[in-house]
């Protein structure tokens, strides 16, 4: 049975809050970020509502931010294979052609031997990157292709290749470790082989053209893939979704989906306006926050938590707009402890007129353990949330 | 891996009650309904065994009594789509042939203007609904088919058309919501074009028969199904199963998955004389009591906590038929504070001499979410069922 042929009408609206990296896990010193933060805004929320724990794609299988966000958004994410590039393109606002192969790409620092030293080249400043990723827009050139490389944010670009007979099956180059060299690009079948070689000269042309920079002198690449449709959120759902988010690959992956992208806000306090301006002519909001994830990437736990708190003080105003039915949960975890995404489950919070209660009143991983929506796949919030706005009709008679 | 090919002989005997519409939410003022009532015996018995939550068909899908019932019965309910005709004419004994159109009737009351002001007439008496269902049968001529009609309880009925080229693939007339009129039936493939205006016609000569009556006026349709072959739960699963249940659907569900329906009881104590009698000649027995899921729909939350009381006060002489196994739950949520069924998870507990014990010795959601059993699809808890009898062989060597 297709979930879309039970979707009926309804006035009510749905406001999802997406921490990015929200999980973590407790250790013998600490509860999670989420737990020891001050959350009284979420608190209120989960004593309100119903209260759970999601796993994004399966046991213990640590997301990416395509796959986590497809599950959160009811898309299987093993039907619905997204790349990294795809995703940035389209946040960018590339439009990728058919046939183009596009690559999610860092800005690093490599030493005299060639190994990383840092995978992120310090966070580089956005102004800094931008001069650079310009220089590579001007000046790599390679024999048979055409090569685009975009900035995005921080270190963060996109490498875009086109030209004939391109196919993404191309392993990445980033180590996602640092102390060793880049990996070299690898065919994963045989119809990729050029392209691998023809990615191997982008990554050889950019260290020597960067090859004076202090700090961001070389390109790590990942998640090659190519132009897909996806079927579009508002034909499955009904609903006529907007996204409010400050990084492009969040804006990226709701523009797949077939979301209208409120702006490029620079804070939570420009997406909140963006939101309470396009309130009138939606139905569904997804509110991306990203701080958390980047400072658990960072291994910061004061950080995470912090960005956490902030995410808390914006809730008053964003439940002031009077989405019918709200939800915040993650598209993964990323411990602070690990400086990394992980594969454990992600608190989850629905308040709706028909939630239910639980016992529940705060928000966090030991509390929403023994919540009312229990332990389950985040493909699964969207037909819940879709039920609380009255949106879905009776299954049989 | 089919079930049926672990399944072995045992003499243990599965008693399944199964409290129509038992699950309920919570609120700010309240707990659910089966939290606020008095039940010491199930109390006892979720002491005694193994406790849980059942999640009917799927997160956020809301079933009708068919699929609710399937899924009990370990059929996965989308893979065996069952409408509400042809529960219907199974429970009151109509032998649908091929190629028969049968939809579950309500008689409704309209206004002058042709609105729905109530989709149950009051809930009519039988006596009086069966009058009218008799000027019905009597009455209604459509040329090109045979109608036939059939009273079931209180304001429902069985419509039955017969002729040829019949195809079920058509919407239902019933609005589900009062203040607007009946919709018009429409056909869902090109193949029941002609169907769906036997439909409309049946509808207009039924109102033009029921013009005088004081509030019984109008009928809507719903549930247009034909025929159905499924495979036998006794083939299925090794048990002789019985049915006890005063609703006739409740009866056709069963009599259709081959159950031997016992009787027509009108009455909790007539149901449980009926089981006592039947008791060595069976493995299951199916009790289904309906009044919680009544009096949930009408929004009364006193009398669906009367329903539960009332089905706990018959516990100890079902008990005093000496069943191994004994199961409670409900076939879905029917929330008072909705006057509908939901999609929320439905309390279940489990006792038998190996069910295992777990800290929960009250039943209800709130008890039960921290159960033995945990969240899990209400599919799952027939191979329990079958397992806690000792008919389940071990599987692999």
């Amino acid at each position: 049975m297709e979930l879309r042929s039970l979707v009926r009408g309804s006035a009510a609206k749905i406001l999802l809050i997406v921490v990015d990296g929200l999980g973590g896990i407790a250790d013998e010193r600490h509860g999670t970020e989420l737990e020891e933060a001050h959350t009284p805004n979420l608190d209120r929320l989960a004593a309100e509502g119903v209260t759970g724990l999601l796993e994004p794609v399966g046991p213990g299988i640590t997301p990416g931010s395509g796959p986590g966000h497809l599950a959160l958004f009811g898309y299987d994410p093993f039907a619905f294979e997204l790349g990294r590039g795809a995703l940035s393109a389209a946040g960018l606002g590339f439009d990728l052609a058919p046939g183009d192969v596009a690559a999610r790409g860092n800005l690093c620092t490599l030493d005299r031997s060639g190994n990383v030293v840092d995978r992120r080249a310090g966070r580089i400043p956005d102004e800094e990157a931008r001069r650079i990723v310009e220089r590579l827009e001007r000046e790599v050139r390679v024999e048979g292709v055409r090569v685009f490389f975009r900035h995005e944010r921080q270190h963060r670009l996109l490498v875009v290749l086109r030209g004939e007979g391109l196919d993404p099956g191309v392993t990445d180059t980033d180590p996602q470790v640092e102390g060793v060299p880049p990996l070299p690009p690898r065919p994963t079948r045989p119809e990729a082989r050029r392209t691998a070689e023809l990615v191997a000269a982008v990554v050889a042309e950019a260290r020597r053209v960067l090859a004076d920079e202090p700090r961001a002198n070389g390109l790590l690449l990942r998640g090659f893939d190519t132009h897909r449709e996806l079927p579009p959120f508002p034909e499955r759902t009904g609903l006529r979704a907007c996204a409010a988010a400050v990084y492009p690959m969040y804006r990226g992956v709701a523009k797949l989906l077939g979301f209208e992208v409120l702006g490029e806000p620079s804070d939570l306090e420009e997406e909140v306006a963006l939101l309470r301006r396009a309130w009138p002519r939606f139905d569904f909001f997804f509110l991306h926050h990203k701080d958390a994830d980047s400072a658990g990437e960072d291994g910061d736990r004061a950080r995470k938590i912090a960005a956490i708190e902030a995410l808390d003080a914006w809730v008053p105003e964003l439940l002031a707009l009077g989405p019918d039915v709200v939800a915040v949960t993650g598209d993964h975890a990323t411990p602070s402890q690990m400086a990394a995404h992980s594969w454990h489950p992600v608190p989850v919070l629905v308040r709706g007129p028909w939630c239910g209660r639980d016992e529940v009143d705060r928000f966090g991983e030991r509390w929403c353990r023994v919540g009312g929506l229990g332990l389950r796949r985040s493909t699964d919030l969207l037909p819940i949330l879709l039920a609380n706005a009255g949106r879905l009709a009776k299954y049989g008679a």
